[in-house]
């Protein structure tokens, strides 16, 4: 990678002690172009990040703040918001008018359609600015991200599940309205906010499912879907929660189109994302494992047929917390400056 | 349960040391109408039970044996085979000949159809006796359980599956040709022989999807759904790997029958097990989970629809050594002796 | 176990929704010679509790209640107090004075000097029953035990340390000033309650020494070694946090007094525990593991000497939650009610 | 760190594909000083090395192959050796005698004293390198790892402990009598073999301890706190397996001299770390965790005092595939090739 004497982005992160935050915070702090100034926390302020998170004494010596726009406005260039949804809205339209760029890890600049998003979210404060967001699944809409100055970063269950299938659904080799979606997170993607449900001991050694045909990220599944589709279509999509700490993988079922062989879903696959460094297309007779991909930002595609029914079994595997939140974020950040898309982000994956 | 003073029943248990073997003794030791007499075991014959297995020190004094057919007539009712497909078959018919009641938790006696044993396994020795072997699935063929002298004792997945999909099949509420099945499983059911897929450090902190759309157990599905559904039926299956120790959660989804309510659902698995012991439907608005399972012979089953797409998304969670393995052996062996189907078995399950 | 026609007892379980509260429950409705009949728990008052703990649906269909001393003295004649220490200290008295006897699992009843147990916690409001109150650790306080009204259920750090300990300083075999205790907790003992020490990707595939040299359970050894050793004892304890759910390492460290042999040693354990069920002592070359006696009653010993420095290392485990807390609970109300010890509690361990 | 043309370091890696060796191989291929030209393997000749571990699809694309030593001289100037001890000391005077540097993972060349090592192992091949080979705890021998060609590179055990201990040793701070040594490691420490000590269902939800007091780097410590305290020092060490793939943790107890105070022992050891980049040393307040450091060369050490029984409690944590094995063999190649030491290995931490 390049190492032209640029002057150094100034980023800084709000809400950096969440878990999406605090890799941000990771890869930010190791980014040979940029200059991290400013990290917000509620729960934290003034108090070291290094005392939140100790695993990074040494990397980051910067103190937590409150959240201020006008410390923001004028300390950074490009600001990555790992708030809830709700909260980001009311602060990204400062931020634009101040003519930053940003980059939204929630929800709330993810949809087009500010229907969809109040019926599954809440009412919206800035729904005119859904027209200019793009929606950052960086390998889809890398020219739109190119030029764009606010991202709605993807959820993690969305971008483990549209990667393997939009190829697919552009070349129009599965049916649209058959698209089955079980997907398996770790324990991570809830979060560090406390709840039952990461409580060791009710995660440990289970697993389970949950929001069953009812969870948020349906919806946003949904209108990708129908975008690249060109048709309205309607996903079914089961989460599941793993007994591990990070990881996500992907299961999608659909029918083919007639006489679509494995041979056209490889290429179609590989064609796809043959000129980008994130996506691996899993060579016959290997398949994605999550520990493959862990703390990368890959994604690993692989894909079976059952012949029998004319059904494609396609299977992906990213971290829910890097290509599936902050990998991706900075990805987009990546591209949105002209950098190489990889950069800060060329993590050796672990062999075990 | 009852305290009538019947002579105890006299029990081998073939294949002691493997995973199920060795849960079949933990049942059996406790077993209020056993008389566990005979343990066999290739790897450690001559060795105690407990030295292989110290948590049973104290319940189980016996030392494992070689196989050997006189000892097992001459010292045996019932035997349990607990070994690989294969072995059995030639076991067996020897001990049938002597009038011996065989509970064989192997594939070799549980198919009707001996070319789909055949075409999924390698040629059988004895398919003479597949005609009267009974399929074990304790709940769906409880009277032809009663009065068998060979159980094929059904495998973890099919196990998993079935229950939730046997009702519903029989009274016609889905589309057999739609079923696809998830299913997640706990490591445990690999057994206790090593494999680079069983390391420790192969398996921690990781997911993914293995044998897709090839499983042996994909047949044995397809068999009795089949056999339920009056018509030939081939399912999608699907297995995963949890890195958990015990425990399987299965996802099925299928489309409904025109007019098919979720009360209908409801109604349908509720009457279909109203009579049995380990059978749980869950509630409204709960789903099973494999830790509510862990450590006892209960399926727990529960559901969703997806409206939209009027899929049903059945839900199910069994100890895959349990009601996958040995707990649905000892049920069946119950079944056949004319005691109650929980002797045994009637474990309190842990709260976490 | 006996099968005379005994009025059961009537128990109550106060603090039933917490984990020892729950595994209290577990183990009592399976209980032949118990009638639950009073939950209490203010979180979950006029819930059922089998929808706290789902994987009890159909063992226990009791619903929660407020903590009400009227209520459980009407009800009750054995009330186990499962709550954090200071709680019981207020209903104890009631309860006394109404004739009832009680089981505490707090530290509250642990010690008989006043003084350290306000140094360690707070004040207590009910000095003048320390005096009355006895140790409820099972073997080494049988007697005592057999006609208490008034138990002090032991912590699980010092039940694990203190019964492969005991019977060494006993027959003064080991130099008292010399021990070093370094135990190893799953994450279950850290209880139900929501922090950031149990959240799941806190704890998980990580290892931490906590409250090094500072521990509330180190003056509670320190209380039951002085008194048995009959001199002042004071123990280095460090306890860590291993990520799993159940079960608890003890290794302990001391100098041999002069002379002693491995013999020796292995002898005054046996016979210490010759007449009692739940402590097994490991034969040579084996040593404990935790999931040998996980869900049971049990507590393992084994031990090495290393002869050069003349010292032994003493290793047990056992079930936090069980031997470690409601496990003892209740062999400790069996001894009370005269009841064989094992009553209620002779699981058979899981092989795996 | 720099950027300077240096022509590329040529390396080889025997035993690549355990896990030591395949860590060598994800730390190598991401270093900017290396060109890595041999993997070898018995088990995987002729296999691509990401065929192996998929997880480095697009890393490295180098094939296995069998063990040569012409193609290694011709191909290295330096050469990793990971293997088991025994097979080092028969290839590495080869090696030596063309003039190549040779890092050693094995225990082969961890001992100047021969009989120590043939006590623990096995006869020695080549016992006249032992003078010339230099101990690798980076940071300890420092100055002869400059000018050394063979480093016999330190077990995990070792490394986790002596960090700790050394410097209080050399200034006299402990009682070198008096040190217990109670380690705790994860399963990835077992490395890559199978057996039924690493098999999954094993080791989940499982501690214990092991090799007590016979552990083969027993010796290995008391060889080096010997040379460092002067006089002969045997201490109690005691290994213990965590549930968990990376990560070890070493609690250390010794007697402090009189009068040494907490702040004694924080100078202590900022003192002599205060030049070196992969020790940190907690703030007051805080103790490592295997999380902080994992996937990471550092090593983390903390200690409390336990003063009524005058005792310092040593903390440390290392990953021990990192600082316990390749990375340290890293930090070693630069401090022998005039890099810095951190080349290659400054990952930042992952937070969580």
């Amino acid at each position: 990678m390049g190492k032209e004497k640029k002057p150094k982005l100034k980023v800084g992160v709000v809400g950096a002690t969440g878990y999406a935050g605090a890799e941000l915070v990771r890869i930010l702090c190791g980014h040979p172009h940029v200059d991290l100034t400013v990290l917000t926390s509620r729960q934290y302020a003034n108090v070291r990040f290094d005392r939140v998170y100790p695993a990074l004494q040494g990397h980051v010596d910067l103190v937590c703040e409150e959240l201020n726009l006008d410390r923001l406005t004028s300390a950074c260039q490009i600001v990555f918001m790992a708030l809830p949804h709700k909260v980001p809205m009311s602060v990204v339209p400062g931020l634009l008018a101040a003519r930053k760029q940003v980059i939204d890890l929630s929800a709330d600049f993810r949809f087009r359609d500010v229907g969809v998003y109040e019926r599954a979210y809440q009412p919206h404060n800035a729904p005119e600015l859904l027209k200019q967001a793009v929606y950052g699944l960086s390998e889809v809409f890398y020219a739109d991200i190119q030029t764009a100055s606010l991202i709605g970063n993807p959820g993690c269950y969305p971008t483990s599940a549209l990667l393997a299938t939009v190829p697919l659904l552009q070349a129009d080799l599965i049916d649209p309205t058959t698209i089955i979606i079980d997907s398996k997170s770790g324990v991570s993607g809830a979060g560090r906010s406390l709840s039952l449900g990461t409580h060791y001991c009710q995660v440990n050694e289970s697993f389970k499912a949950y929001k069953v045909a009812s969870h948020r990220h349906n919806p946003e599944i949904n209108a990708i879907a129908s975008q690249i589709a060109g048709i309205s279509v309607a996903v079914t999509f089961v989460p599941h929660l793993v007994p591990m700490g990070r990881g996500m993988l992907t299961t999608q079922y659909a029918q083919l189109r007639t006489n679509v062989s494995a041979d056209a879903v490889r290429e179609c696959l590989q064609d796809f994302y043959a000129q980008r460094n994130f996506v691996r297309i899993c060579p016959p007779g290997r398949l994605p494992e999550t520990m493959h991909v862990k703390g990368t930002n890959y994604c690993d595609i692989g894909f079976e047929l059952d012949q029998a029914q004319r059904r494609v079994i396609l299977i992906s595997a990213i971290d829910n917390l890097v290509k599936g939140a902050a990998g991706q974020a900075v990805q987009n950040m990546n591209i949105m400056s002209g950098l190489h898309e990889a950069e800060g982000l060329a993590q050796t994956p672990y062999p075990v």
